[in-house]
């Protein structure tokens, strides 16, 4: 609960589903990103509201943007990796099997577009999923107005994040510049439109990726600093499981460093032979006797590859 | 050719081509859609620019507004068919074995946006293919302001359609207030970020169909006036596939009735047994001895399934 309205509505909804002894809750978890002035007014508030419901209350907190600059990935990025690691950490504690979430399709739409416009190609466009590793996020099929109206009858108040008007941050900028002119000109239901959309290409690309998951496992050796794909079954793959199983490869070795569609593409040049060889953020693809072989530039820090066997011997190579 | 920008430069850039040696052009071909008061302006232009070009020049029309009533499609999309279907007897009768057209990155960007605004969720989202069908997109990686750049620099010209202007028109929201938005939240190239997306939700999505068109035939058997599918394989495939199979299904008895995402979850609740049946307007599905049919609207109108041999057998009912 981070105090804003879609979780303060999870809340009253679970307290509500526990009071007919539908759930049992073991808490109620808020997590200080400390990138707020007013971080200690959120939890403060989420602790009264806890209280007044009757709940446990557990907090934690986690330099984000330090965590951010030092991985080299986005405040949002790591924002979400240190509050999940927390989350995990206080249901472990509580012996709770669930964690819940206070995504709504509001959420859905805004990632979608915000995954559409980074270039997401993959099955990057997959948003959010109801329920996957343990999270359920049962308002995912609810918008966020609807909750404002519920908290609003109930007579409950939740805390505007002031940082969500500030649309130099891209999310933002979706949430209040692009999916107001999508409704101004498709309609009210056109978020739920986009919505169902990002379930549905996520659904799709669950099932792409765990198929290329188990392609990928077959077809993939070691190579000294790397892995090794056989060719020939590569090469017989349609392009959908193709693209995937090679983005695997890349994503084994990358040790957190972005890949995406176009290192994927250069990656296919090579196989396609139509370049010798490509450079990516994973590392150098280049024929080695029937395979394909990808060299990670983190050299001996790779990643052990989640491979069986070697599909074909590669002869090491002075490094 | 039409006579906007992006046809101009399609002629131009094939001629280079033909000149070159790498092609031969069977002629230019240019439909009147009598959508507009200018149209024989239109054509006058394109058969100008084909004279002085050295090209062959054949034109065509249809009545498109009468069309899409008598049909109860939109305008796009019997301008579409009646367009395709001129195109393709001009080739046919010029022994062309391809039809170029000149979309565009921009073209790709917008198709998609709208499709998503208007709901499409399996594999709708798809967009405008390089090639298929005998029809090839040779321009679909190219920007519309890099070809009008292209053909300013040879003091060519072409037609601006007003009508682009309306944007009470769905498309050219898109193109005139969506996509300048998208741009200026995400810089300029966030339009070959859609396109790349769209274009990788179409190799996924051309993929899940035939995939799913392979098992349709599979599962699909003769039900009077309708489609039984056996029940077992489609319970047992992952959901994307499943929730395509119902969709051909649809689509194979809908005699052209639109069928979307929502009609396959009413199917896939009759499937999963959360309802008894369900009506939708391909027809009325329901549970048959361990068959899930389809009964046409249509009655006795309904297409033959493109299946080779029932699963199980249907017991005859009296309608």
């Amino acid at each position: 609960v981070s105090g804003g309205s879609d979780s303060v509505a999870l809340l009253w909804l679970m307290k509500d589903l526990a009071d007919e002894g539908r759930v049992d809750i073991a808490g109620v978890a808020h997590f200080n990103h400390q990138l707020r002035d007013v971080a200690p007014d959120d939890e403060a508030f989420c602790r009264a509201l806890a209280a007044r419901a009757g709940l446990e209350f557990r907090s934690g907190t986690a330099d984000v943007r330090g965590r951010a600059k030092h991985d080299g990935v986005s405040i949002e990025d790591a924002a979400r990796r240190e509050r999940y690691a927390f989350l995990r950490d206080v249901a472990a504690r509580a012996g709770a099997t669930r964690i819940a979430t206070g995504h709504t399709t509001d959420d859905q739409a805004e990632t979608f577009l915000l995954k559409l416009a980074r270039g997401a190609g993959l099955s990057g466009l997959g948003g959010i999923y109801p329920f996957r590793d343990g999270v359920i996020r049962p308002l995912l099929d609810v918008r966020r107005r609807d909750l404002r109206a519920f908290l609003a009858s109930r007579g409950e108040t939740w805390i505007e994040d002031e940082t969500n008007a500030d649309v130099s941050n891209p999310r933002n900028r979706v949430r209040h510049v692009l999916l107001p002119q999508f409704e101004a000109a498709f309609g009210d239901s056109v978020l739920d439109a986009i919505a169902r959309a990002a379930a549905l290409a996520a659904e799709d690309g669950a099932w792409l990726d765990a198929e290329a998951s188990r392609l990928f496992s077959s077809m993939a050796g070691p190579s000294p600093g790397g892995i090794a794909l056989a060719e020939a079954p590569l090469r017989a793959l349609p392009a959908p499981l193709a693209r995937r199983v090679l983005l695997q490869a890349m994503r084994a070795v990358a040790a957190g460093r972005e890949v995406g569609s176009r290192h994927v593409e250069a990656a296919i040049d090579v196989l396609n032979g139509r370049c010798r060889s490509a450079e990516t953020p994973a590392g150098h693809w280049e024929h080695i006797r029937g395979n394909l072989v990808l060299t990670s530039r983190a050299g001996a820090e790779v990643e052990p590859a989640p491979a069986r066997r070697p599909k074909a011997r590669v002869r090491t190579r002075t490094r």
